[in-house]
């Protein structure tokens, strides 16, 4: 893997992982804090801007029921300082499972890549 | 508006003409013809490579029922030879209404802006 790509998927990675630690802290540093940046939850309107995506974060982290996420079928891409990574969340939530397609977009900076757009939709169908 | 943020609105506006139209032609057009570009219809799961996304096109215009796509919440965003452009798009199919987010990811070269993906996802809940 390119050391670019490498990079982007240990962005994507900790994404993944502060969402499953439910550390609001650990999220916070994955996302850049624009006004512009955007976040689809499964089912929800877009939220746009940090503070709302923030809020939704912290509402989420709110349910005790830690969710655990089994990632498939990785695609990342890299054009000039944008990367972006489609990934198939396979997730447990305790007894239930369910499937989200998910797309992620991160911008690179001297401190690395930040997240600037997480969509995810659930896959209702085959 | 930014030139190169209007060519962007252009192309993503280019997207919805063809799907309203039902014009596979004209979505061929907008689209990249790659094996990594993206396409993750409401409640599917995604598509990877134009050749089943072209497919999943040409099945969704074989129904005689034409879309109406009602824009808003607009916000491009163009960082190099990447723009993005996040949409709340508001259905009629026929007497019938619903909702979708998406965010439609183009990438820049010499014949302007391509789509490399495209993620619509149900509005479930306000």
């Amino acid at each position: 893997m390119l050391p670019d790509v490498e990079a982007l998927m240990a962005a994507n990675q900790a994404f993944y992982d502060a969402f499953e630690a439910a550390d609001l802290d650990a999220m916070s540093e994955v996302w850049q804090h624009g006004d512009d940046v955007l976040c689809t939850h499964p089912g929800w309107a877009t939220l746009q801007g940090w503070a709302k995506i923030v809020a939704s974060w912290y509402a989420i982290f709110q349910n005790p029921q830690r969710l655990q996420f089994i990632l498939t079928d990785p695609s990342p891409s890299v054009r000039g300082d944008v990367g972006w990574v489609s990934v198939t969340e396979n997730l447990l939530d305790g007894p239930a499972t369910s499937t989200v397609a998910a797309i992620n977009l991160f911008v690179r900076d001297d401190r690395g890549w930040s997240m600037v757009a997480h969509h995810g939709s659930p896959v209702l169908r085959a």
